[in-house]
């Protein structure tokens, strides 16, 4: 009998614990659901892009456009009712395109034809009477040895070897390619190339130039670096089959000196565990063409709208949230740089961080990113809660996190990067046509709700086991 | 020893057998794998679909249009080495648009306003002297009971309940608001109401008129049925709650004397099965204005891709492959009648139908219907295929198929619906902005490797247990 009312007993217990986990899993699935739903219906990320695109525009860092992004968003995060909205000073590149590029083929058998053209960031030009040469094409750097500097020198180099269509994330095939766009032009330098052209990194074939970093090397001439859209690129190498061509290029994109700019940064401090913070975050700055309104002006007005729909839904959090709005990830990284040092210097403790900057086309996952040490146990936490996801197609997956959290890894927290459907994002990626057009309200909404949810769960249960709990 | 020998033969057969199954996985996956990399980079699918969309363009039933869109697909299919290319005739009905329509607001106190509009498909105009009317506002048919005919005679009633944002996936939304579309007119006419108006089935707050099917009842006067742009609709709802509103209507649509038009099928032979149908599918007719791109040339191209791919891949069917442009889906079904009853009477047994009529973006996943008896077997036997698509972020679950199909489901296969991202869909259904620009190349693409891929499954493996097998 007293064995029966013992197994009675721990029946009610575990019954008990069973509802009460049941529960609260209900009660965290109705939270999310009214998120998704605050979002859908009542959040201000896309009239705040809208602005950001429309009245701002292109905002490479240290140009007048990037200053009125840093006193835009600071305002907005000013109406939020935060504990405390700042600016995180640092000094970054001016980079100023000049003139508007000249590439075009001179003398050959289908007369002289204009591509359509974009110089790569942080490259210097040709200088006003520009440069004619005759073009090697190649494939990739490593090409550039096999040739050796008697095919190379006084030649322009010009890479075209293109983004692998048949990757599904279109991510992959960027990450494939993008490094004859990073270090080609001192690649072929050191052969004694006098200039590249590089095939615009895309998914689509078409006359749209896409710009983007490239990185000098030191001790090498400072040749110049230019994209040309992927339709010119295959002309090109048609033509190149058929006979020696030679290019013409004019480019006066030069690099000025440093500027003061500014990280922003928004915060409400957490009730219970305000020493662990957990940071949304995209970047401010974009080329200096288009709107930036994908890339990455999506991102910010997604992070804020974060902090500003759990506020609307009178949401309290544990933890500490911060939204930073991070400056010149696009040809220097120095926001990311001063920001994580900073906190590195304070002690901080990101518990999570959180980044958007692939685009704000409908949400698809979370990859995450930890140290080693603490990677599969972190993984174990939130991947138990996929299934809150599940309803609205959002998948938690190992993978990379983002370039201006990277750096946080070492605080040992969790790092997320939101990974949007990815089809679109390639034709527009650094170009003229990455422009407040392009984006989907709703689009843009699911991702700042994926974002608030994961947010809300972080902040609700941390990461088991962590530091500080 | 004898149970020994008798335990190690069974372990090696079961050894054996799951190296075998596993292996065939294997095949399968890289045979998949090689249908995306074909579709991806050697598919004729989006430049059938730029011809179909900026040369022919918009389609409905009856006009020259669609019969040149009949010819230019039978030409396509006949490049393609089917077994059979033929047309599939029956009569449908020919509507009409007329002039551009009016709907003005007169005398109100900001003045005449001019709406965006275009009139429903199948309905009657107000001739062209036009009518003008005070407008009554509701959110459904419902209301208009509670109204009753003394609040509603000679007025025109003017729809505005909106699609709910809410849902993530918007068909649900169009499902949740679209009877306000097809059964208003008639609905209203019952109360006395001289024309009615109807709120744009959108998910977008914009300017853009969306047309669609509306259904006159038999015996009730057959008024003018109009839908004007969500903003209009916001505007006029405004409106009311201050001041009394005149609406002046002029359309002249209207329905001629119906046409002769046709399904255009092709096939291919299975060699094993050949009374087994494997069916892919979407619709030729298209609305009157725009492109008809996403609605639904993307899924006829789509499916003549199917084909034309396997092919591509030397790949000989086991059972018949057989793709349908449906005529008239848009406005009468008679394509998609015509079909299943001859097809009954013939005895055919489609074993599987899919259809792509939900836009060429990203797919997501195959929902799955069937005949009540046969659903979960069926569901069973496709169900174990997700894990192949699962690197192509394709899921399988229940659901609807589609309306050129559905019929189908007497002859007790499995039927399913391509289920692409549905968030930009309703900015552009039924508008003229569905135009061909708005069509992404990989998402189409990877919209019919998906359909291939899932053809190649159900060709190989059929429908464990089922007929003719």
């Amino acid at each position: 009998m007293k064995k029966n009312i013992l197994s009675c007993f721990l029946f009610l217990c575990t019954a008990t614990l069973t509802l009460s986990a049941q529960e609260m899993q209900e009660q965290d699935a109705q939270f999310i659901r009214k998120i998704y739903d605050e979002a859908l219906t009542n959040s201000n990320s896309y009239n705040w892009l809208e602005y950001l695109s429309l009245e701002i525009g292109a905002r490479l860092a240290g140009s007048p456009e990037a200053a009125a992004a840093v006193e835009y968003t600071k305002q907005i995060m000013d109406t939020l009712n935060l504990d405390d909205v700042r600016l995180q000073e640092m000094m970054v590149p001016h980079w100023v395109r000049g003139d508007k590029e000249v590439v075009r083929i001179v003398n050959s058998s289908i007369g002289d034809v204009d591509f359509h053209v974009l110089a790569l960031g942080n490259s210097d030009g040709t200088g006003p009477e520009g440069l004619t040469a005759e073009v090697i094409e190649v494939h990739g750097v490593e090409e550039l040895k096999e040739l050796g500097r008697e095919a190379i020198e006084g030649k322009i180099v010009f890479y075209n070897r293109p983004m692998d269509g048949k990757h599904i994330h279109t991510f992959r095939a960027y990450g494939g390619a993008v490094d004859q766009r990073v270090w080609g032009a001192s690649a072929a330098a050191e052969y004694g190339a006098v200039a590249t052209l590089v095939r615009s990194m895309s998914t689509s074939i078409d006359y749209v130039p896409h710009t983007g970093v490239q990185i000098y090397k030191e001790g090498v001439p400072r040749i110049s670096a230019t994209a040309i859209s992927t339709k010119d690129a295959e002309l090109l190498s048609d033509l190149l089959k058929r006979e020696k061509v030679k290019i013409y290029i004019r480019s006066t994109c030069r690099m000025l000196s440093e500027k003061l700019s500014y990280n922003v940064i928004g915060e409400i401090k957490g009730s219970e565990f305000p020493d662990e913070i957990i940071l949304v975050g995209g970047h401010l700055d974009a080329w200096d063409v288009g709107h930036g309104s994908h890339d990455d002006g999506a991102g910010c007005m997604q992070s804020i709208d974060v902090l500003a729909l759990l506020g609307q839904l009178d949401y309290q959090p544990k933890r500490t949230l911060r939204v930073v709005m991070f400056m010149n990830e696009e040809n220097g990284g120095r926001g990311a740089k001063k920001y994580w040092s900073t906190s590195n210097e304070k002690g901080e403790y990101h518990m999570a961080a959180i980044e958007s900057d692939a685009g704000a086309f409908s949400p698809r996952g979370f990859s995450c990113d930890a140290d080693k040490g603490v990677f599969d146990n972190h993984f174990a936490a939130v991947k138990r809660w996929e299934s809150f996801f599940q309803p609205y197609g959002v998948n938690i997956y190992k993978g990379g996190s983002g370039a201006d959290i990277g750096a946080g890894k070492s605080q040992k927290g969790i790092l997320f990067g939101l990974r949007p459907d990815s089809q679109r994002y390639f034709d527009l990626h650094h170009t003229a046509i990455d422009t407040f057009d392009k984006i989907n309200k709703r689009e843009l909404e699911l991702g700042t709700a994926a974002m608030t949810a994961l947010v809300y769960l972080l902040d609700k249960y941390g990461l088991e086991g962590e530091k500080g709990r």
